[in-house]
């Protein structure tokens, strides 16, 4: 196993001079004050030297809890909560602890490219849906169904979806529900980008937390939508019994979650309204910006506007190898992107590109790839 | 698979008032201003929201280079050395990484249970060497060489030994490390205890390092000698061409250690000089205090004084269940302590005291298990 293509182009992007760098979902802007000062107070009151309880500090877990009952959802700080180091973490916790080697975990495609590399870890078999961009990313019930067997323990979904940025629907999630509950598999239903949302009300798996809690692990990170990435904080949640087997191994794996970067996810909740509305504002904008800039691309790729998430992802007309069309366009142009082909079978022949980054980045990156079009011939890659 | 042992009295003593807990391995002492002072800086200075790359900081990692450099052992800050968020991260990420379903890894007994529960997770076969306190725990390798098969990766050793305060011998560590190098397995080294050391000279790898560089991984934490459980942060040294394999596991584990965490890592290592000789200090003040107390129950139990770690691992005469004795003297006398069988088929009849508590939780707690002995009749139980 090498480094995720995702990695390889952001750590190439780091050791060359003055490349712009639209590939890792690493947000702009530095964490907001508020968490800081938050956090330096608990250091200096001495409450963040000690481990804490495998499923984090109450505090957190009782202000988690409130957040979800606001939206209408009943979760128990005591036991259906856990506060992980990230969301890989709680990603990694939940497979191992919901599936035995042999088992069968299925994934989209396109998607997050870490949900195979840990099944493949826990040394079971990967089947995979593969999305289509002709039907908006419309995740197909049917083929779904084709797909699970007895041995199917995890369906994970990427809500709204890394990389297309397509948020799943009411209908497909009610149906993907009941199909779990059926089947008797769990929805590992991540939803690390559920803040980055342009369209319409609000989406949340509320509409089928009711009637599926126990098929549902919702697993959530505090690294994009509250800048905290090196902070290593997310949480997950669920109906008691499952989550009493995920706290298990989340033992065995780390312990606890960091109890400082606790503290930070505790202050960012606390103000979350504010630095929540502030960085959706930001990434509203952004999306418009690098969405306009790529539209007059249209010669050379087509895209979906992004409904959730913070990024694009266009696909580049006539392209064949998107590995290559990347390494070409750092080395030519210095601009970083992802290869499509990171994100399975689905992906290949789109890139994709963050604008969680800066205005300035953004504009200056579409500049260099609107000129890497002009001047090189990338279709004979 | 319920939470260990140890976490179980740890988590009762806490929900149960007036409890002097001497279970959890917590040190009483808050972190070194250093360390805050230093943290709260990069905090400032905007260094820690982002991740770092995947092995950690690059100062961090030069700066434990150079730590090792000055023991004599050559490790790469570039490809040798992973930070991690903790000693259990690093030794999942590893076992993770050098075995499959099937393989066989060996642990020792009485030790610490992780290895074995981290061991069931990566559905290995986790084989037993028990040890024997009436050869002082010494590792027979001629029994050891009897477990190992063409299955065998990976031998688990925690070096000093968690809980019997052990340490291998230069001849013992040579034996094994030619044994691995022969039948091609890899050592896993646990050496978060290394700097908890009361014997002669100093302990380290060096002596074997150089033979069997490739047949090594050596662990290391920040948690117990930096008082830093709660920032979940520590790292592993090896050959590139192992180090290599880990670092994949590791970033789908993790993506990398909390940054924030990092950094108190960093300005605890630069001051390590002032931070261990205070921390050794106290520690063999408190191991007097506690094995004198201990001597003085002599009717009731027989213990070795423990020549590295913080835990005193005592025999009580005549015990058959240490989970109902511990139970016992829980609820009956407010102290918590661990069962030895928590360790292993080897660790039954015993109970662990820590000693990284403070003197007064030493003394106090000592006097409660004298009463407990005084007034209960637990042979019985």
């Amino acid at each position: 196993m090498a480094l995720s293509a995702i990695k390889q182009m952001e750590e190439l992007a780091n050791s060359l001079p003055d490349v712009i760098s639209l590939s890792q979902g690493i947000p702009s802007s530095p964490s907001a004050n508020i968490i800081r000062e938050s956090v330096i107070q608990e250091i200096n009151n001495n409450n963040v030297d000690r481990y804490s309880c495998v499923a984090g500090i109450m505090k957190l877990r009782e202000c988690i809890s409130l957040k979800l009952n606001e939206q209408g959802m009943d979760y128990n700080a005591e036991d259906e909560i856990v506060v992980t180091a990230g969301a890989m973490q709680a990603i990694s916790a939940t497979i191992f602890a919901l599936t035995n080697p042999g088992d069968e975990i299925i994934v989209l495609s396109p998607t997050y490219s870490y949900y195979r590399r840990i099944g493949k870890l826990a040394s079971v078999n990967v089947k995979t849906l593969v999305l289509k961009e002709s039907e908006n990313w419309k995740l197909d019930i049917v083929a779904l169904q084709k797909l699970v067997t007895n041995k199917t323990k995890l369906l994970v979904i990427c809500n709204p979806n890394n990389p297309t940025g397509s948020v799943l629907s009411q209908t497909e999630l009610q149906s993907v529900g009941m199909l779990a509950q059926k089947c008797g598999f769990v929805i590992l239903s991540d939803e690390v980008y559920q803040s980055f949302y342009y369209g319409p009300g609000k989406i949340s798996n509320i509409s089928i937390y009711k009637s599926f809690k126990k098929n549902i692990v919702s697993i959530m990170s505090l690294s994009k939508d509250y800048s905290l990435t090196g902070w290593r904080v997310g949480y997950l949640y669920s109906d008691k019994a499952v989550v009493n087997k995920i706290l298990q191994v989340h033992d065995v794996l780390i312990n606890c979650a960091p109890v400082v970067s606790q503290y930070a996810a505790l202050a960012g909740l606390i103000h979350s309204e504010k630095i929540l509305s502030e960085s959706l504002t930001k990434y509203a904008k952004h999306r418009v910006i690098m969405g306009s800039l790529l539209e007059k691309m249209s010669e050379h790729l087509e895209f979906q506007w992004p409904i959730g998430s913070y990024y694009f992802f266009p696909k580049i007309k006539g392209l064949l190898n998107s590995v290559k069309f990347c390494t070409d366009l750092l080395y030519n142009s210095k601009l970083s992107v992802v290869p499509g082909s990171e994100f399975g079978q689905g992906g290949e022949g789109h890139i994709r590109l963050c604008f969680g980054k800066s205005e300035q980045e953004i504009t200056e990156g579409m500049d260099r790839l609107r000129k890497y079009f002009l001047y090189n011939t990338y279709v004979t890659i």
